[in-house]
């Protein structure tokens, strides 16, 4: 293990992006400090598997923020009303940002990471999205995070003070399986890692669901099998 | 009372500057939507008085959301072992960022009421922040917020739709008597509003820290009494 006095914040949602987002942290000399949210989703299975991956991991501390965005309702993922929509993958059949996408969903969980960051003294913030293959939600997209990271630097302190903020991307342009061969060379055990938009109450994916798909695919083109099947 | 169809998202913290801009705003023909955030903050009486300030402005919903911004420390509006500095205008004493600076603040609200401005379907959001008698916060200034307003127009479905979402300053440049001033003419009720970083528990302020003394230096310049003194 590489240790450096350098804190960064990890946005760690469970997922197999995520996970491999703090692998690599980590890998590049960062004292990782993950933060996960619970946030109305109906799939808060997912964070018992963040707590997993983050104490694996190592990270100096798991913060778990309870936030409200169910309150403002607007998503199938929040709210039960909508049903998850399966078979479909988004990012394939057009530009349509799907029923799954949660509003402003990334800006409120980088806006605590930075709220972090900042009385940490940390100047970095790892965030595993994606502009490949994701699923059409614009606060993905390289354009979002750079303009997040301009505000970042006028929002705060360390802006002020002349100490730049830097969001960190290190997945954005990788495939799925360019992601799980980066995640499996660092160690990352997928088997802990769960995707599914809509998982039973014991962590079973669905596997019909865009990011079932997209992880799925992702091991296909590997020719592996996903260690998180049939658990 | 004006109303339009256009909804407008209004932070309201139950003080003076975000009462006035409540009423201005619905002066413009909005149909607010007031969001308020008990944040761990000591004053939190604030929110009883946020509660009052949009019962009587009539807005179409107040919604108060709970964030764990306190679980993140640093900031003696929220960290119980920081005493809130009194006797000193951080505004005039330098460019000193002052203790009470919360990390990120205006950061997660904005995300928040931009969350909600998507639900809703609204264009417009409103911030009474002020960037000449302010506190020193650099989220107040008008480059922090023309950033968050270019993020915020990638960061959602209505900005890739090419709908311009729009974070609305009346008060940015305005000195704390011209908002005293402009809200009288509107009819806010300034006996409700409460400006203090630390209250008492029924409400009445110090009259020592920063808020109170540019609030009274505001009535004092305009040669009124404050209608919340003594209250």
């Amino acid at each position: 293990m590489k240790h450096e006095s350098k804190p960064a914040v990890v946005l760690l949602s469970g997922g197999l992006d995520s996970a491999t987002c703090l692998a690599i942290c980590k890998d590049r000399g960062f004292t990782p400090f993950a933060i996960s949210f619970r946030y109305g989703q109906r799939h808060s299975i997912e964070l018992e598997r963040a707590s997993l991956i983050a104490e694996r991991a190592g990270v100096a501390k798991h913060a778990i923020i309870n936030i409200d965005l169910g309150a403002i309702g607007g998503s199938a993922l929040t709210d039960v009303n909508l049903a998850v929509p399966k078979h479909e993958l988004a990012s394939e059949i057009g530009t349509e940002i799907p029923l799954t996408y949660v509003p402003a969903r990334n800006t409120v969980f980088l806006s605590y990471a930075l709220g972090w960051a900042e009385v940490l003294g940390a100047l970095d913030i790892y965030i595993g999205v994606n502009a490949l293959d994701y699923s059409g939600y614009p606060d993905c997209r390289p354009e979002y995070i750079e303009a997040f990271e301009t505000m970042a630097n006028l929002a705060t302190k360390s802006g002020v003070e002349g100490k730049k903020i830097k969001i960190h991307t290190p997945l954005i342009q990788l495939s799925k399986s360019e992601i799980i061969q980066a995640g499996m060379k660092l160690g990352v055990d997928y088997g802990l890692t769960l995707s599914c938009y809509d998982p039973g109450e014991t962590g079973q994916a669905c596997g019909h669901c865009d990011s079932c798909l997209l992880r799925q695919r992702g091991f296909d083109q590997l020719g592996l099998a996903d260690p998180a099947r049939g658990k």
